[in-house]
């Protein structure tokens, strides 16, 4: 995984080996696996910038999506190693989106975003913790 | 499940018990389970108009997924029983879009849609099989 | 789904069409989704019996699963109406074991159980509470 | 992942880090998602040897699972770095058997194996590849 140094390297790179529990009866990754591959950067993204989304939801903040879009170019195969690409944009108080790509050896196969806002414990919007907007606003795009 | 009688009922819709395994450690459904909802329901849509998917992929036609929209409003949690509401609109030669929404006790709590296009069993692109079309002429929207 | 009536009719009998989502590249279902069969059996069980697994959740009881075999005979398809037929066996004061067939057509395509024993929030063991203990007493085989 | 050299080194240890996607409603990882941590091992296990289950597959060669166990001690939790480790037993002409532990910070969590069968394309049994039989020989226990 890359390293995030400032404002220079805001994207994180995750590899992710395709499992064969992740295809379907096409031979290929099936659509609804993408998800589970943003939300493994997202989580590497956050453990990156040096605050875990467990240690995030252990202090009783969630980040529940409100919206997600995938556009599928290629698809991916089993036992291909995939790399998952995420960089967090449009940084609100009370929320913030993350957008990824999903790469074989350099080519785009599939590209997409998140939106989430920030719940508390009884899924009331809550602002974002201050520790964490702080690292972000360096590292959002 | 309601049933498609001419141009008037374009939506059918399709009861789901949300599982143990669609849940996630927040509480509620998976935000990645989503997508697999939307593929139950364009499953017996297709089942109801009189060609099941299962049959059309038997002929050589897949419909691979090139784009997938969710908004997620509230929650769903285990053992709801979920309505998925779906339809098809603008149906091309050689590609669809289905619309979803999914409902509990008639409040919607997410909506999508997907695109496909209609691919041989060489990932080619193709035109839809006439007989398809035929159907959903007089259902799309 | 059947009628438990008294000590004649222990099993209960579960539909469940096979998704998309639960098939692998070798064109079957994934040795993986059967866990997930026998979950809704199991949920269905309790919800015919009188006490759905949400409520007994709900006053605090969790069933966590201490073992699973499964033997597959042979492989389910996409579109498959499967049966997942349950029942009770080995009642005691702190756990059960849930026994299964999945069928198709009248064929058995693979059996199994789970065992379970009881726990309180705070994954502590505890005694099956006193009602659910009477009313399986009655279906346990 | 440990090296295997000849016959000492016969078990494959595979780090795995646990997703969201695999954590169900009682905050742990549900039970059904260890057989897809078994089948990471596998693969993992196959490119060991030097023979990944993808080559073996585009030779004809599949390896249905015909019989799965698995024994739960203690859950595992979101973000946990588990290691699966492998091992192949009872190396027969038509099949063979994979032994797992599951490991959080060297405490045992799970165990269990999987049988499985070497079918053709046809699903009909046929004996395993020679020089995967060679192979094996070396590092089956």
């Amino acid at each position: 995984m890359e390293e995030i140094q400032g404002k220079e390297k805001k994207w994180v790179d995750v590899p992710v080996r395709v499992r064969y529990a992740d295809t379907d009866k096409m031979g290929i990754v099936y659509y609804g696996t993408y998800p589970t591959y943003f939300e493994i950067a997202r989580s590497e993204f956050m453990r990156k910038i040096g605050l875990t989304y467990k240690e995030l939801e252990e202090k009783g903040y969630h980040l529940v999506v409100t919206e997600l879009v995938i556009k599928y170019f290629s698809p991916a195969t089993y036992d291909d190693l995939l790399v998952i690409r995420t960089c967090v944009k449009e940084l609100k108080s009370r929320g913030l989106k993350f957008e990824y790509e999903i790469l074989r050896d350099g080519k785009i196969l599939a590209v997409g975003y998140t939106k989430h806002v920030c719940v508390d414990k009884n899924k009331k919007p809550i602002s974002l913790p201050q520790d964490l907007v702080e690292i972000l606003k360096d590292v959002a795009s």
